[in-house]
């Protein structure tokens, strides 16, 4: 009889927006004619810019030509001319990444969740809390030890280290998903040293980078000193360029980071993911790989910055009508995310519940990201302009 | 300190195929004018049927227009669209499977060495010898213990199961890669009724479906009687429509597979793996899976299987010149691979280095994929045409 994964029991029967997607199926099954605006799950609603599709349809028509068809790549880590052009990308904000030390994938939370692969189940993980929740169930399905750093109102939701607490790999996420929080250089210093001194890894998640406005907080881990040595960073085309249902991602790992065999031989962590890829990825599909690079072409960050201001704009909107009401919030500036205080210190599911059905707008329980998230929500800037605007009226109109 | 998977430094450093790549690039490197002929991974050569990548690129036009735009998938396991193609597909040679019952993957080879993570360790794993390096590899990463069945000559590399011997997963592949063996219909349900009687969970991986000419060759495991209750299958568009660069498979778990907890509680396999996904992947890039789509359509299928007789075609050729030569093989006539004794009782690597440097040909040595591939050797049909049968004049002409 096969036995079973049992750490998979132990995790929430559903991940969190499966959850969110079945009440909303509910509640509209209930009322058919509710005019419902989603800014729960953070999915970009804005088409992709033209010369991006361009270049898929290019690389398309490669693939039914002899000549140019392209079938397995080499490596499984991307072609060199998207591996360059998203080198050339990090240049454009002042930090060095070869070429080979950028690895392609479908998306960053494939990588975020497989990277647990090649290190031991003995290992303590620290996890902000609040929390993109595949940090904490990808380590729970290996039975990981995970323990917590709060991010709270009072260090508005960006944790630092305890020094009392020793942790051997740490999750990072700035902008911050859920609470839109950033850290500033200072901050990620105070991290790196942290690392250091436990020798741990940190896992540096940096999805949202593009919504980075202000010059002093840094787009990459790998902006600050000392990082190469203990740093893996990963971002993703998804919200840079609207990629959620075109799937592409870059992990990088520096040539320097190398961790200690229990033999005492050092292993380079970049070869040992490359192990675990070898055999359990194959790499991305050839034209997404094309329309990706063009991304990074100099019409295509000029086109897709267009979108990054449309949602920017959003959250300006999101933002301001908090500020009208006195509710608090972190985010909005270099994030697309919005997070505030529940009005009347009601419980997340209970404003879920409330915002759902009494304004048909949908966000997403700040419980649902860890237990400091409680009583906190979550919006998305990702909508259309006019149904933000919309959505903000209708918040605005609820009695409490 | 981060902790490793001490596992992966048990495991050979490279993959056999890098290791290949290196080899070859070495003889090129020091012979620059070598016309070297590729027939060792198995790589397509043939461009991808006109209309698919037709239909890829009204997908790819889709995603640059708000209202046809494409973000997440809901399910990450596949639009309808596409399941009910598949679907369709397998109604076409008399196997029933319910579109839910259908993932949609970026390829075969991510769900097969992925499917793991939902099983614990402790697990016996019994795969066929030879076999492709992705099950063990995969397993020897938990570190799981692998028991072998031995396919070799005396059962024309078609490995049958040992009843004294007990196993919980069992990876078989049909047609088979290395050997290009199949397993008929009794054979399939001898490992059925194994696979009960241990209470054990098959993994069939026939991504090679498709080159099956005679009718009395299962396309599916689910073509078997008893099948559906400890069987998950793998299939791939990669050998079926030249997607090894677009990266598209699905996998079928059927909702009769459970499997006991340690509490005695049933657990779903589909839904413990639908939870695994969930975490750790998001779905096939929307553009590929309207190629997908495409290939099942009855242009699709039609334009495909031209593909298949070009290759089919080679096969024979491959097949003819062994037959001429007195070598014995498997293979080559449900299959695009051929399998055959290295001639003189060479050792595969040896034969690999004569064949490389005295016919500038380059296959796969059979030990790569098992002990009982000592001494076979793995050449492919997916060539060129004029190249393969310059390929097999080459091997004709060397002197042993």
């Amino acid at each position: 009889m096969p036995q079973l994964n049992e750490n998979f029991l132990k995790l929430e029967k559903n991940y969190l927006f499966i959850n969110i997607a079945k009440k909303i199926k509910a509640y509209s099954d209930a009322n058919p004619d509710a005019d419902i605006i989603r800014m729960g799950i953070g999915d970009v609603t804005q088409p992709i810019a033209q010369c991006v599709i361009d270049a898929m349809k290019k690389g398309a028509d490669e693939m039914a030509v002899k000549e140019t068809f392209k079938g397995y790549e080499d490596s499984g880590a991307g072609y060199d001319f998207l591996k360059e052009a998203v080198s050339g990308y990090y240049s454009s904000f002042g930090v060095e990444i070869k070429p080979d030390e950028i690895r392609i994938n479908d998306g960053a939370k494939c990588d975020c969740g497989n990277i647990v692969d090649i290190f031991g189940n003995d290992n303590v993980v620290l996890i902000t809390d609040p929390a993109y929740p595949v940090y904490v169930d990808t380590n729970l399905m290996n039975g990981r030890r995970v323990i917590y750093a709060d991010s709270n109102e009072q260090n508005s939701f960006a944790a630092m280290p305890d020094e009392s607490v020793h942790a051997d790999l740490i999750y990072l996420c700035s902008p911050n998903n859920p609470t839109g929080s950033v850290y500033t250089k200072d901050q990620l210093k105070e991290w790196i040293s942290y690392a250091k001194k436990n020798n741990a890894i940190i896992i540096y998640d940096c999805a949202y980078e593009a919504f980075i406005t202000e010059e002093d907080i840094p787009r990459s881990i790998f902006a600050v000193e000392g990082s190469r040595e203990c740093a893996i960073e990963m971002c993703s085309l998804s919200k840079t360029a609207g990629f959620t249902g075109m799937r592409c991602g870059y992990t990088v790992i520096p040539d320097e980071l190398t961790a200690k065999a229990s033999d005492g031989s050092e292993v380079s962590i970049s070869q040992l993911w490359g192990r675990r890829q070898g055999s359990k990825f194959n790499g991305v599909s050839y034209p997404v790989q094309c329309a990706a690079a063009a991304v990074f072409s100099e019409e295509g960050l000029k086109q897709t910055s267009e979108n990054i201001k449309y949602y920017q704009q959003n959250a300006k909107v999101i933002a301001s009508a908090l500020d009208e009401m006195g509710i608090k919030y972190t985010g909005g500036k270099n994030s697309p995310y919005i997070w505030f205080k529940c009005p009347n210190n009601m419980s997340s599911w209970d404003f879920f519940d409330k915002l759902l059905s009494e304004a048909n707008v949908v966000g997403t329980p700040g419980s649902g990201f860890g237990k400091n998230g409680e009583g906190w929500f979550r919006l998305t800037a990702f909508g259309d302009s006019e149904r933000t605007k919309e959505a903000m009226e209708r918040f605005k109109a609820l009695k409490f």
